[in-house]
């Protein structure tokens, strides 16, 4: 049966793929409405199909010259006697180029459909708010599923796709070296995540601030009024930052942190196999096993999302996030149970080893669970830290600044200390298990935080869904408004769209949380992968990474700097792309006058075009920064201080992301608390709309934009390219 | 002649003393100007010396409390089997607490020597800006230098007498064991100097954003307006903050840095002693005089400071900057000369160990003169990134801050390769010195960037004239405002002004810098400790700091939190503490309506008194959990744990730092920048003051107030505290 269970995965993943066509039908035969919403939707999905087929043959090119590099350097440098495989040479770098561009495809696939699937949706939950809040949030939801299921299924099908190509199936010695010659798969989905995440980011908030600035601010037209030539450009721009973007985000999440785990089982597999229990592959197997039963328990859990029509739309959402969750608990406790068995051999207090992994799968169920309760708490109007900023907004733009910074820096705390506590009782717990190894060393604690981390994963699906939930609502908001709509769909829309607000923080929360529990567990299998290549050259194995060493404290310094800069960059990418955007849409008022009386139709497309080529060009600095940088502090000072520069990097960019994120998350709500009325002054007049207060909250709204949807998501990313990247030019590093 | 050399040690402090002495009666002779401004000095004075007493009292009750605490428990941990002298128990923790107590004396005796010279020499340099500008120069850099020589004598001769206290001017073994004794001193500087940074720096920004807010903002008159009840409170703070805050860093960075260079000489001693070299204790004392003939430096190139009326007063302050450094390297060169006496034994390539270390030692200084031109290219308008800022406030504060933002970033980015590149220049230049232990141990690295190090904080003094030079001359400025005082001491005065904003920015680069080379040397002084510890116990070393270990992991993610929480908590209290000025203020305002024609004077000392209150409650929170941090981790998770703390948190707040005083000094002057006219918009007009483009810059320049006088300069207090604390507290983390 432990055999058995493996076929789990090919049929899960199959099944997600169906059942997101089957979704994605659904959608598509939704009503689409009157003629004027189609109207406005055909331009957002023209525009994005545009952005889309530019950004994806940008980074197509640069990922076969990506394969290619990396293919050569693993070829001449990973020769006979560095290699940790008994395969090497041309041939190893052969499959690891292959590997990285099958990565790739499958990033870039599960992003081109489930954008698709988005820019249709939009105006079919636009259509269906006319008569119905449950059928819209129903519609957003599927459509955002479509994405979910995709990327999740594709990450799951490509690793075992290319695990199995690569000999994984064989069993014995063919399984356990497999894992080491798909890290490449993981390192291309990184890589395309990087630019898909920078590209869609700069895009998505150059847009919002650009179209901002001129339309508001200098034209004095509201937000998203059809005179503003930028404003199709915003909402192609919701489309590519949220959804393209931070589904490439999680697909890299899933796929790196699976490779992962399947080192770290190399490990268990050996201590299997010198004790003779049954099926030491099943070790390997587990975290693909694991994460196709919460692909299914994901499945089952969109028949939960329904609910009244006066009922919050976010109690809807969180019905099937709370059935995702406990089906995975049982997925898990399956899984466990039929996988690790030990033949008799018992952990702590006679307790078998599978129990004890159980308990750490569940720590990261609940450590997910945790983080979108925590986000919540920091980035919706409901509780203490938004009010702040709110109030502090009544004193002008700069109070309401600083105030959103130190609530910013503020969720840190609770951000560190919750994965403290989930890193070391998930690691308590797996050392309970007793995988020791035949010279004493136990093993289990490591593999308990990657069970951890793959417990976390098993929900990815739904919360990516709840993530394009998003922008399919805002995208639907829009659609409402540009198309003159009046009534309860305007009504709906909005209250959608504040909703997907909370879920897209809710994710970035989730992205982060993964992102940090992984990082242990991809440290474990650099270390891991850099001893079998020491071992293998009979040279000392790395036993620790001494911080005490001066180049491993150096390029700890450099990592916490390249985080801080990489976002210094992205930050001013999206200020270089937003120029460009107000320069033409300055012309276009000038030169075409009838714009403003709507004798004139602006000239939508073009802006989207020119965003579109500055938003790429813009993406190519740091990008490049963060791919040179562990190359370059690799090369000059060595695996030991690699393996400090990606520990440190990774610490530094989770908090640095979480500030970010939760600051920018902050601000947008504290804006929109204002606008729904909550603010009051001392007299107990309410301070809405066009008051000091609005307008303060409304600078810091705009300064939390490329935090939160550029520079932030960009972060999650870059943590994990560190590990792919590190992972995968481990060789070239080894002194 | 080695052993002779130590001498120097008290001259050269009482010297500086003496000298100091002479300045303070020089400036207090000098012309005192009308009577109107001596009525608002003197209002200064009282405000000042208010909160002074009342700030000195709260942190000496709270010292008081620190000692005994410390004292008790190092009583009863280090026990015989282990501490790592032959002085254990109840002697050393009453050893430790008194050190503890001497080094508060001594730190909080030179701020407030400081702060009183400080407050008399502002309305000196006012009286003479009416005639000169050198004059004026000179009295506010004497005053200055008051400040500056204090704060480094004391710490010398604090650090000289408690060590000759404890036996260590009795040679051999004693001598060897003494540096533990002292590290009390270092701990009970870094309590005060949190405590002060603290204080001071909530105070000082309350006091500006909270009385800009209520007047410039509401009512609607000038900065610096009489009829502002709480203007006064603004020109106390700049001497809070700037002058006795930044003193107290200072003190506590070259005491702490000089304890943990003297550890590391522990080390060198031992191997000289086996090896018969003469004089090992040199390598001790080494720290103590090489910053002993950088005081006698300092003093003779005070007489540098001087230059014509037309000149830029920043090359006349520039002029004595290079007198102290040339000089230091003379100092150098015949320090390591005479007292790295190894009897024959040559370093690498047959070059003695003397030249090596003096190299190290000129890495150390080419390291503060590289912070210096850095911190002026980032945050003076004379470059790009002030240029960029001021161009952004044309749209509005929201581009403002964004763009001070990706500047602040940027600056991690110089900042953490030049700290790399002096780390392991210094680190090779020592290790190539031939200090091998008889086990071939070679621990001339570390020893390497200590003298880095020690080379660095030869020009503290100077630096640190400089620095107070910035309160001085803004005060200097506010009351000739306020004093109505027209014509050139007005201009003069606005001149030393921003001259003073450069100084006060050279500065906190200059700390940042001494707290990232130190950081190594201090990380190195607590592993030989604990492993001195450990031997005593018959434990097996600590020979590594491994990340790997999830202990150390988890413990590196709380460190790099503290630095943003911390940061949080210091730039709520601004937020909190400006609140109750502006209730006072508006109440005064209310129920005084006289102000506003000038017929009732405000109630400065009320505001005062409020604000000195509010300032003090708000400092507790964020200092007890500075302090509380570190020895919960290292309880919960033991002294590996805590190693990892450190280095981290070392990293993690240098760069925080970093960005909060550059993006905060970049903003204010992005604002100066514009009001002195050199702001065009597309046509070529001038966008000078009361445009928008200037109030988008008020606003950065209101944000970056907490940011570069309170989070800041707090971090770099933080980050060395972190040192002292647990280099103290060592035997309570030992598992």
């Amino acid at each position: 049966m432990a055999d058995a269970i493996n076929w789990i995965i090919p049929i899960a993943g199959i099944a997600a793929v169906v059942f997101a066509l089957y979704l994605a039908r659904d959608v598509l035969a939704r009503d689409k409405g009157p003629q004027a919403m189609q109207d406005v939707a055909g331009t957002i999905y023209e525009g994005a199909v545009a952005f889309i087929r530019r950004q994806y043959l940008t980074i197509a090119i640069l990922a076969v010259v990506g394969a290619v590099v990396i293919g050569a350097i693993i070829a001449v440098v990973e020769t006979e006697d560095v290699a940790e495989t008994t395969i090497f040479g041309t041939e190893l770098g052969f499959r690891t180029g292959v590997a990285f561009l099958v990565g790739a495809i499958c990033s870039m696939l599960s992003g081109i459909i489930g954008m698709f699937i988005s820019v249709k949706a939009n105006l079919r939950t636009a259509a269906a708010a006319r008569h119905s809040l449950v059928g819209a949030v129903q519609t957003a939801m599927r459509g955002g599923a479509v994405s979910g299921f995709l990327v999740v299924a594709l990450s799951l099908l490509g690793v075992w796709g290319i695990f199995a190509a690569f000999g994984g199936l064989e069993g014995g010695r063919a399984t356990a070296q497999a894992p080491f010659l798909i890290v490449g798969f993981g390192f291309g989905a990184s890589f395309v995540a990087l630019f898909a995440q920078l590209g869609g980011g700069i895009y998505t908030k150059a847009a919002d601030v650009g179209s901002d600035l001129v339309g508001k601010v200098e034209a004095g037209i509201p937000e998203d009024d059809p005179r503003n030539a930028g404003v199709v450009a915003d909402l192609v721009g919701d489309n590519v930052g949220d959804c393209a973007g931070r589904g490439a985000d999680l697909f890299e999440s899933t796929a790196a942190e699976n490779i992962g785990a399947m080192i770290l089982g190399v490990a268990v597999f050996g201590i299997a196999s010198n004790l003779g229990w049954p099926h030491p592959e099943a070790w390997i197997f587990f975290p693909l096993v694991v994460r196709a039963f919460g692909l299914l328990a994901t499945i089952a859990a969109m028949y939960f999302v329904r609910g009244r029509e006066d009922e919050d739309p976010m109690r809807i959402l969180n019905r099937g996030y709370w059935a995702t969750t406990i089906l995975s608990v049982v997925g898990l406790a399956v899984t466990t149970f039929v996988m690790m068995d030990t033949a008799g051999a018992t952990g702590a207090n006679g307790i078998p080893a599978w129990i004890w992994f159980f308990l750490a799968g569940v720590v990261g169920l609940a450590t997910s669970i945790a983080f979108v309760y925590i986000t919540q708490y920091y980035t919706a109007g409901n509780w203490r830290p938004v009010k702040e900023i709110a109030e502090a907004s009544k004193t002008g733009p700069a109070t309401n600044i600083i105030s959103g910074t130190a609530v910013g820096f503020e969720t840190t705390f609770v951000t560190a200390i919750t994965i403290g506590i989930a890193l070391l009782v998930s690691y308590f717990l797996g050392d309970q298990a007793g995988l020791v190894t035949a010279d004493g060393h136990n093993v289990g604690g490591v593999f308990g935080t990657a069970v951890a981390t793959m417990g976390m994963l098993m929900t990815t699906a739904y919360i990516l869904a709840m993530d394009t939930f998003g922008p399919i609502t805002d995208n639907a908001g829009g659609i409402a408004e540009f198309s003159k709509e009046e009534g309860s769909a305007r009504e709906i829309t909005d209250k959608l769209d504040a909703v997907g607000n909370t879920t897209k923080a809710l994710t970035k929360g989730y992205a982060i949380a993964s992102a940090s529990l992984a990082a242990f567990l991809l440290f474990s299998a650099y270390i891991d992968k850099v001893n079998l290549i020491l071992r293998g050259q009979g040279k000392p194995l790395m036993e620790a990474v001494n911080l005490a060493d001066v180049s491993v404290f150096v390029a700890a310094f450099l990592a916490a700097m390249l985080v801080y800069f990489f976002s210094s960059l992205a930050i001013r990418a999206v200020g270089t792309t937003a120029q460009s955007i107000i320069v033409e849409v300055r012309r276009q008022f000038r030169e075409m006058p009838g714009i403003m009386d709507y004798s004139q139709r602006p000239d939508y497309a073009r802006v989207v075009d020119i965003t579109t080529k500055a938003a790429l060009r813009q993406m190519i600095l740091p990008g490049a920064v963060a791919v040179a940088t562990p190359i370059v502090v690799g090369l000059l000072l060595g695996h030991e201080a690699v393996a400090g520069f990606l520990m440190v990097g990774t610490i530094s960019g989770v908090l640095l992301a979480t500030y970010l994120n939760n600051s920018g998350g902050a601000w947008d709500n504290a804006k929109k608390y204002i606008e729904s009325g909550q603010l009051k002054d001392a007299a107990g007049a309410v301070l809405g709309k066009r008051t000091d207060a609005h307008a303060a909250a409304v600078v810091g709204d705009t300064v939390g934009d490329p935090f939160k949807d550029t520079a932030g998501p960009s972060l999650h990313v870059l943590v994990k390219l560190l590990a792919t990247i590190t992972l995968v030019l481990a060789p070239l590093f080894i002194r």
